[in-house]
């Protein structure tokens, strides 16, 4: 049996880093024995916008349904297309198209890589954060009024549903149940943003029951971002909405020194439609075309890509090349940001190598 | 001339610590001879809402608008009374009635505080996040449909207005030019959230033509967070939306190791109406009736009203006050959040004599 892939590159360091991401896949699958095959698509990016006027042509979403999975690398360039009609018009359409509606991405303080947080060591710093990933405050409901007037007011509306946000929480209770640790903490803000918020936190309530052996707790998002930083161990499964879920996963990535390295997955849990596969990092316009972009956010985005499909055992091996990697500590091979002075190749590369 | 002062205790360790924040300001008042009338009001406390129905009566605007300030404890007893309804019953509605726009807070990195970050000291972090405290994603407009059913869903609306976005971004802009650095970040999410958020980058661009020197950037906020950790010495002034700006001065203070300790100032700069004072903790139940509160948050607070009535010496004294008994590092006198094994009140004497 055969997976297909769609890759899809986007802009800037995506395109760079998307080549070390296939070559990390095809050792691996090599070694695995397990059959992908590729196809790649140049829409989804900012050029394809310059030269059509839209992010994707009109059939996109024919074009890419039938594929196993997305491999994605970073879209956005401001300054050729603003960041709301380039993203809105590609990567928030497949994750809300493809009711991709959760965002699964791991926070975990690797060997070689040091954490800004002082005396903080590999193994103290493992959790996931679970992101609602179709609504929420990323809604497309709302509009300007008294335009260019002193009176102008803008109102933008958070929709939350008892479909969408039961879903994610099933997801976090189940994959809290899974770990050894069985705990559960959900981000609120129930206390300023009194309707919305209020309603997350019920309906946490309600599905905690089913999960007896989970520990749930909760924190407002503000004090949630301080424990982030002052205690970064007391978190295992962190759920929250679409912006608070997009926030702790910055953060958490952040915390662990790898906001450069971190993977993530944009899942349809029930396999109706391609999830798709990405690192954390955007397209970093300001080290485009250098070949210093460092390629393990989208090689591990692979290893998630695997596990999804299945191959667990694969996925694992990929993850462990990366960390034998930088444990090795080898500074011709390793990319600047992690104190190295080789290239997006060099580490990629070792990478595969190391399979 | 003299001042009034309306003192709001609320709950929790706010009863413990304001007794230590009128202990500071009548030894700094007398020294440099000010005239304050302190006042005591029972409401805005989870205690009255038990007795009463409500956190304040149905008077309190007469009864408070002609204060030239209000010092507050923290407000919030989830076990008596749920936040959302505790927090709008109270300390939301004087930010809303007495249109108190502003809410500023310092995040510096003080003598004797080990911050959380590695490898950083005092003097390395140093900077101003200004809230805007009356619109945006704490509205109450918004509600639920079809209720205890699968097709559930629940709708809030941000709401920013021109008025509104204008004149926080005003404030925040005349602070960074009257500062060395002169430095403004904005924190947005206008790639993700499409309306609301556009708009604001839209005022802080046609704003800034108004200051050529100030040096302006902005960014999204799930990186901007990332940055707090990465980048803290990046920061002079950081202006945000309500929610933003929340999450940011809990996160500010969490990576200078203050987040006990740290101030704020709920400001209507007009003077139309009492600004209010208070520290950023809440009312911590977990700890509450042990003595062991930390109160520099509300005697900083203290100073924080002082600068604000215009008295900038005396302000700077009892600032001066608490870095000292910071640093003399006195285990008896600190309480246990910063190392020692002293009490809130020892603490407060301390910093009372210092002056
Ligand atoms: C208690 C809560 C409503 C409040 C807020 O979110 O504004 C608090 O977190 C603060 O920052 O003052
Ligand atoms: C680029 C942006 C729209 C996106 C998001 O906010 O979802 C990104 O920050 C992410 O986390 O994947």
């Amino acid at each position: 049996m055969s997976h297909r892939i769609a890759v899809i590159a986007g802009d800037g360091i995506g395109i760079e880093v998307i080549p070390e991401g296939l070559r990390a896949l095809k050792a691996v699958t090599e070694r695995f024995d397990i059959a992908l095959e590729f196809q790649t698509f140049d829409f989804g990016s900012c050029d394809y916008y310059l030269e059509h006027g839209k992010m994707l042509p009109d059939d996109w979403f024919e074009q890419l349904k039938d594929f196993d999975a997305l491999f994605y690398g970073a879209v956005g360039w401001p300054e050729k297309v603003p960041d709301h009609i380039s993203l809105w018009g590609s990567l928030l359409q497949f994750r809300r198209r493809f009711d991709q509606y959760i965002n699964l991405r791991p926070c975990k303080l690797m060997p070689g890589i040091k954490s800004p947080l002082a005396g903080r060591e590999p193994g103290d710093i493992d959790f996931y954060v679970v992101r609602e990933n179709t609504e929420g405050e990323y809604s497309s409901v709302g509009g300007k009024m008294f335009e260019g007037t002193d009176r102008e007011v803008v109102i933008q509306d958070t929709v939350m549903t008892r479909t969408g946000v039961d879903r994610v929480l099933k997801y976090a209770f189940e994959l809290a149940q899974s770990r050894p640790r069985k705990k559960l903490t959900s981000a609120t803000k129930s206390n300023g943003i009194s309707i919305t918020m209020p309603y997350w936190d019920e309906r946490v309530e309600a599905m905690a029951t089913g999960y007896p052996e989970v520990a749930v707790d909760k924190f407002h998002i503000d004090i949630l971002t301080a424990n982030f930083v002052l205690h970064p161990d007391w978190f295992d499964v962190v759920v929250g909405s679409n912006l608070f879920g997009d926030i702790l996963s910055d953060l958490g990535p952040a915390c662990t020194g790898t906001i450069g390295i971190a993977p993530s997955a944009n899942i349809n849990p029930e396999g109706n439609f391609p999830s798709l596969f990405e690192p954390v990092h955007g397209s970093a316009p300001d080290i485009a075309g250098k070949g210093i972009a460092n390629p393990i956010g989208q090689i591990w985005s692979g290893a998630m890509m695997l596990e999804h499909l299945g191959y667990q055992k694969a996925a694992d091996a990929l993850v462990k090349a990366i960390e034998a990697v930088l444990e090795s500590g080898d500074a011709q091979v390793l990319t600047p940001d992690i104190g190295g002075n080789g290239t997006t190749q060099s580490l990629g590369r070792a990478i595969a190598e190391r399979i």
